[in-house]
This record gives structure tokens, sequence and C-alpha cells, in this order.
């Protein structure tokens, strides 16, 4: 990391700490499920509209926002546009980036990505894809912080992730110890690295093995809520002490069920209230009555 | 695929035939390589005129053109204006576009991704990343043809890729059997799949055996040249009857020393004519004398 840039990990669990719950809304918007009154004129100019409105209805109530830039890419130059927006606005509205690119490639390759992702696009995290090699993640987290995808919750992620090697391990355990390894240069003082992984909500029968490999590892957990995975399936990606894992919620939060004469903002809010108290309650449970 | 449209392998394995020789030049500019007479203006309108150069130099010679779409992201919303200028002027030249993005994401990201290369910037052909499981690579391959990396040329590979499984094949061996499988429903006229897979030149040891995984599977094979790899390295890529393999070199061809006085694009002709040569005879060896 360039001299005088703050620990991305440190600055991710001193804003879960002051937001008082470890979550993330995910913010990957398709057209055509956007507000009526967001769709005018050019998609991009939609997508991007409907961004900071999200952006508007988190803001204080969860500490990160997980961006996926593909929604974007779509529409090209104009939707790279829309992007850099929307990261400048998120950045604007206190919220922790992470820029799900989900990049992966080598050398001089992996840095212009990393120019792409943290100077261009002023991420404070981005996902890479570990597949190549470590040597495909270091010139990332050169830049910022990290999730590398070790167990990704698609229904197609076992046939390769959940192969067992010769060792006993599965593929996954042995990506999750390259990144326990690699980011073990990078502990800042919240005991937690730069090189975070990706464990998805829906994959709960490893994130036990997983929390084991990966200590000192921050879990980006997707696939809560709509694409299946519950509190309790989320709860081994916490250490015991109840810290280390992110939470990520996207269709429920960005795309809630209105109530009547509601704005379609003052629903996101509720849900994203909502999303953030059925976490917290996972990880700060409340005393049993004696 | 779109119905109406061709069959990616079946136009690939046809520029083939007709440049006489299976190659393809990597296309991965970085602003402080470029000739002094292209470094004019912003580095984005550099690095496409430096681009466009490049095209016109080895028009004709080869098949194809591997772009890096990292070398264009890097700029943002100026890169992907210069990455669409390039694009269309590599279709407008007659040469099959691989646009190396090694881009991997499941279901509708997956979907946005493959409307960006194969829609926006009208790739013939992408690079993607299998990580994730073959449901991240399906969306692209309903819109044209895909490399999914099997086996990457760079060092720190080996701790992942090379990992035994405990049926005794390796995590690449594995990835190679899913790419063969998900392949199989499309196989063109030429014999070849539009799923294709990337291994690393500098792998020659294992290019025998993912050869005998993949038979229907075109490899595009990157790291000849200036990372290392022969002409002895990049054979077993290639079928017993010749065909199969599709061989890179990037910077030995952008980046030749010119002769005395002799134009940059000339110099990069006459090492483009010579790439074409090698592995021409690695293909078509001489017939031993008597």
């Amino acid at each position: 990391m360039p001299l005088g840039r703050k620990h991305p990990a440190d600055l991710l669990m001193t804003a879960v700490d002051a937001a008082g719950a470890p979550v993330c809304v995910g913010l990957d918007p398709v057209v055509e499920r956007l507000p009526t009154e967001v769709r005018v004129g050019a998609d991009s100019i939609s997508l991007a509209r409907f961004s900071l409105g999200i952006i508007d209805a988190v803001r204080g109530i969860v500490p990160c926002i997980k961006i996926q830039a593909a929604c974007f890419e779509r529409y090209g130059p104009d939707g790279f546009k829309a992007l850099e927006e929307v990261m400048a606005a998120a950045k604007s509205a206190g919220l922790i980036t992470i820029l799900d690119a989900k990049r992966g490639d080598i050398g001089i390759s992996a840095e212009h990505y990393a120019a792409a992702l943290f100077g261009h696009f002023s991420a404070d995290w981005c996902t890479a894809n570990a597949y190549l090699g470590m040597d495909g993640v270091t010139p990332f987290l050169a830049r910022g912080g990290v999730f590398a995808l070790v167990r990704t919750s698609n229904p197609a992620s076992d046939a390769l992730q959940s192969l067992q090697l010769r060792d006993g391990r599965s593929v996954a355990e042995a990506v999750a110890s390259l990144v326990a390894a690699t980011g073990a240069d990078s502990i800042g003082s919240s005991g937690f690295s730069n090189l975070g992984a990706v464990v998805g909500a829906t994959k709960a029968q490893d994130a036990t093995s997983l929390r084991a490999v990966m200590p000192q590892q921050l879990f980006l957990v997707p696939g809560y809520g709509a694409q299946g995975g519950t509190a309790d399936d989320v709860r081994p990606c916490f250490r015991a002490d109840g810290k280390g894992a992110i939470i990520t919620a996207s269709r429920s939060v960005i795309y809630p069920t209105s109530k009547a004469g509601e704005h379609w903002k003052s629903a996101v809010e509720r849900a994203a209230r909502s999303f953030a108290a059925e976490i917290r309650a996972v990880v700060f449970p409340a005393p049993a009555h004696p």
C-alpha cells in the first residue's frame, strides 16, 4: 500500500463498530427492476440515479457497500462514467466501498486492474479471483483491501471448490491456506488482514473449517436473503469473538416490497434497518432469560 | 449463441487456415513502451493510436488478435472508448478478436459481463475464469467463444493448479474435465468447441495430459517468447493432426527491435512474420532429408 494510506481492514472494522452491525448492501442494479421514477433517459443514467438513491437510503445504517462492476460495465464507457459517479457518491456518504469486480490476472495486467479499481475508481476494497495463484492477488493487495474468492455461493461451485485433495483438504481450503499465508503480511491493529475472503452464505457446512484456516481474514459473505442463506448459515463465518464477517444482502434490500404509499427509498431504508437488526442478533444474541 | 451467428470455433479455424499459421498477437500496450511518435495527447489516445498501428501491421499475417482489457480499463471511461475503437478496427481489418478480460461471475452478473464483451465490444472470443464453476462460464458461452483459464503461465499458478486430487488428477486437469464436458454441446464442423482453454506455454509438462482430457478444445497458449515458452514447449498443445492450438506472442511482436531507419510498424510486421514462420515450422515441420 502507498505510504500514508490507512489500513483497509482497520478502517472497515472501525466502520462496522460505528454502524453496530457487520453488514453490507450489495448494489447490483438492473434496469428492468428499477423504480419507474428513476428510469428516465439512458439506461446507464438510470442506474446511476437509482444507485445514488440507494446510497442515500442506507448511509448511516450500514458501514459499507458492495458495488457490482458488471452491472455498469455492460454499458461500456457510459457505464464506467456512471460507476465513477456512484463510487464517488458512496465515498462522500461515508461508506466503505467494495468494488465487486472479481478481476484476476498476473503481473502488469493485474497492476492495470488494480490501478483501475483503487486508482481510477477509488475503491477501498475489491474482490479478486485467485485461481491464477497469489501473484494474481498481490498487485491488488499492494493498493488496497482484497476479498479473494475462496468458496462461492453458486450451486456449480461445488464441482471444483469441493473436490478433495490427496492431503484431505478441499480445493477451497487449499485456496484458504494460500490466502492466509499471503495475508499474514498485512495484519492491522484490528487483528485482521487486508486480504480477506469471499465465503458464500449458502456454504455454511464449509464455513467452520475455512474460519479455522483463516482466523485473521475478514469474510465477505454474499448469498444472504434472496439467495437462500439464513442467520444460522452465516453464524460460523464469524469468529468465536463475534468478529470477522461482513454479511451482504442485495436484492432483499435494494428491491424491497414497498408499503402502500411508501417512497421506494423509504422501503430501502426500512429493509436495510431490518437486515442490520437480523445480523446484529446473530452477533450479539439477546441474553437468555433466567 | 444467438440464432444466425456463425460458430466461433469454426470461424477461428477458417481464419487460421487462411493465414497458414495458428498464431495470435497479444496486444497489451503500456504507455511507457510506446514509440514516441504515437505518444501524443492523453494516454488512452496514445494506446489507441499504437493499437491501430499494430492491427495495421499484423493484418493478413496472423488470423487473430488478443486484446488485454486491463490495459485500457485502467483509464476508466476514456480507456473503454479507446478499447471500442481498437476492437472495431481489429474487426474491420479481418482479424478474429479475443478480448482477454478473464472475467468470472455467476448468474446475471456473468450475463452483464458477456453483454459487455460480446455485445458492447463485439468480441468474437473472450477469456474467462472458471474457479466459480461452470455456471460462471455458460453465460459467456451463450454469446460467443470462450477460452477458460485452465493452466496459466505464471510461476505461482503451480501452488493451486498443480495440487493433486485424491483421484490422482491435478486441479488443472479437473478444470479441464469440466471444460470438456461443458464444451461438448458446442462442437462445430471443424471438430472444435466454442469453449476452449488457456494453457500456458511455460507449462509444457502438463500440456500432454490436458490435451488428452480436452481433445476438442482449442488451446489459447500465451507465454511464448518473452515469457520463456519455446517451440518445443508448445508442440504438445497441438493434437497429433497438428491442429487445436493458437500460440500467442505479445511483447516479442509488439515491441520488436527496429533496424536502423526502420519504421516501428515495419519492425512489428517483420516480427509477426517471423513469429508465424516459427510456429508454422512446429505444425508443418519440413520433411526430413533422405
